[in-house]
């Protein structure tokens, strides 16, 4: 299978239990350093080579620091986002705010930070320069409409909400030349949770003509492009990463080709930084036969949304029982008060017992981040294996206070009915 | 259009939008409770009649108060529901816990309140026995599988998790009966968001042959049904509600037919029961025009789930522009990094302006409650109006420091990368 082998094995992990009652999500913080490393390794042709780590997809300070500390920065869409980059020392242009249909609170918090604004619509030129003012450096985001083919979870680019149609990037970039911004980047992110590096060599492509053609047109000079993210993981056994090292070279080819030397390539890829080094650790609490049999966890769509919302596949393992025969078909579901609260479906795994660990694979992006607290269900905890091997609480589980923390129960005894 | 309307009109939501800024959900508490008593009517016949409000669709204990305040009970399939119910008084045979996947320590506390006990499987019944004992009354849920057809929401029962299978039904009563359990319910919950009052007619005629047979056979009374919830509301103009009457009358002429004259008929609705009577009111932040129209709120999926997750149809009004021409077709989005964050997609609505507020209907049941902290935003605050014309604000909207509470920030200058 392609999944990233979960590093701690059956007897390891009910020692955590332990101190840490399951579920909860556990990060990998070698396997993490070193697929950054290799991110950076396929694009050291390029001096200025900098991802910033959609933080949206695990947006935990701990993982940040670490990504930090590989030379990551951070890709932000929110005020929370900000402040947690702030948290982990990063700033200026280390932070790109990509954000859309945006309030001018956070455009006020971007622009403080000194983070890179990558501006969403023709419109917010006016409205940022209105707000705040304009900062020195401007980059905007494309959206190549029906130029460019789309994938199964970002849709038709025409169909995105995002982004400057080509027309209005000229319009667009000769307004902000005009309004004395003197730097300038370029962004678009056409794709999400892609397997095929071609499609990253092309938005390359795309981006490295269309960066001539404006610079010839508006006599500016662009210090960026920034292909956005979308590189997919494998959640299937049958898929293979992306070949970061493909994507690398094949981008390199183009830049020689096309002559630049001082053009930065960015990307903000979320979901393959940290995606496949975590795992959401869960443990078998009942089994039912009806007209399908049924294994039931004691986590929910609450720590993992994928399966039940997008319906996406994610690889399930029992620890010490990965080599029986997997010959025993079942539902894998939750608790959640909702049908679709099943993290697999029809899934072949070896015979489960109740009281087994149950490891969901690919839980690291988009797992904890996207939990919600209907039927009154919390968010678990997050842990870290650390290079050494310790394992240290990264964020701790939510508690019914957590979930209580916006009602006044004491305004209720007054509360005449 | 078949859609309650907002009750307030545009001055009056900008007056309130001065103390409580947009975005919220509004909540009428008149229309809740006359709602409320067409139930009760509709079931006068039956003196056991019980609604039982399902928590999960707005889990929160103001509404809950009120409804207490109409002789509902609550439904909960969680340890935070409980509370919730018991913050407001409700106790003993007035919850009824219907969960599944279950925990010893949800089914302690629902114990622990009196709460009717509904089991989904044959499983737990010697579970809850060894874990903390059989109850005086159980219920146990019930899964036609093929034998009932499903409908969109829920899918097809027997791909459903929920219940007991039809033999599984006659042993798991027998086993109760011989454990020592005397009283005894009936529960089955086939249908989600369904307009059809036959459905509701069909499953009240389904159990009560149901209990003739169990009855018979096994020599035990039940003192109850429940019918489940799943009556839906007209989320579009061309729908029209499910007649309350209608759905009572057919099951009053069942249950004289079959002769009952002391069982109760039991109900958990929730949808029908707050969803017309919420509203999600927002404010236009920016309009874009690329490939489509875009109109921006200053409100996301965080606010409303159900666009963005199902797909699903919520009318969208522009107070004050009720009347205009609807010719300006748009997708109305929310400010999340997702494509699927949109209210509602190629929607005609009147000529809208930057800070025109927005309503969003029938966001009254699993609209707040389904919100999730993706991309650092933060859920939205909740008012009532009260039947005195007052608004009061019955949940404070979530801050950054509530998004950051189990992190441990400090934590983070001892953790070395």
């Amino acid at each position: 299978m392609s999944q990233k082998k979960c590093p701690l094995n059956r007897e390891q992990l009910e020692e955590l239990t332990k101190q840490f009652p399951t579920p909860f999500h556990l990060y990998d913080e070698a396997a993490i350093r070193a697929n950054a490393r290799a991110l950076k390794a396929a694009f050291a042709w390029n001096p200025g080579f900098k991802e910033y780590f959609a933080v949206k997809a695990a947006p935990n300070p701990y993982l940040m620091k670490i990504l930090r500390s590989e030379g990551f920065g951070a890709d932000c869409s929110s005020v929370p986002e900000l402040l947690l980059s702030e948290s982990v020392g990063l700033s200026g242009e280390e932070i790109i705010f990509t954000s859309n249909d945006t309030p001018a609170f956070e455009y006020q918090k971007a622009v403080d930070l000194g983070a890179i604004i990558n501006l969403d619509d023709i419109t917010h030129i006016d409205y940022l320069e209105e707000q705040i003012g304009l900062p020195e450096l401007v980059c905007c985001r494309y959206n190549p409409g029906p130029l460019k083919g789309g994938n199964a979870i970002i849709g038709h680019p025409e169909e995105a909400k995002y982004g400057f149609t080509r027309p209005q990037l000229f319009e667009g970039y000769r307004m902000l030349r005009d309004k004395g911004v003197k730097r300038f980047g370029l962004h678009t992110m056409v794709a999400s949770n892609e397997l095929d590096a071609k499609y990253f060599i092309e938005t390359a492509h795309l981006l490295f003509d269309l960066i001539k053609e404006l610079s010839a047109e508006l006599g500016i000079t662009f210090e960026f492009i920034n292909i956005g993210g979308g590189i997919g993981i494998p959640y299937k056994p049958e898929q293979e990463p992306v070949d970061l090292q493909t994507v690398g070279d094949g981008i390199r080819a183009l830049y020689e080709k096309a002559g630049f030397t001082s053009l930065d390539v960015r990307m903000e890829c979320g979901r393959m930084v940290t995606g496949p080094f975590g795992w959401l650790v869960s443990r078998v609490l009942h089994k039912k036969n009806t007209y399908k049999q049924y294994v039931g966890l004691d986590s929910c769509m609450t720590n993992l949304m994928r399966p039940g919302m997008y319906g996406a596949y994610h690889h399930v393992t029992v620890p010490g029982k990965e080599n029986l025969p997997h010959d025993f078909v079942c539902d894998v579901t939750g608790s959640l008060c909702e049908n679709n609260d099943k993290f697999a479906i029809n899934r072949a795994l070896p015979p489960v017992d109740i009281g087994d660990l149950v490891v969901i694979h690919d839980a690291g992006a988009h797992g904890h981040a996207m939990g919600f607290n209907y039927n009154g269900k919390l968010r678990s905890s997050e842990l870290l294996l650390r290079e050494n091997g310790e394992v240290v609480q990264i964020r701790r589980a939510e508690t019914v206070e957590d979930y209580f923390a916006t009602l006044n129960f004491a305004g209720l005894n007054n509360f005449k009915v």
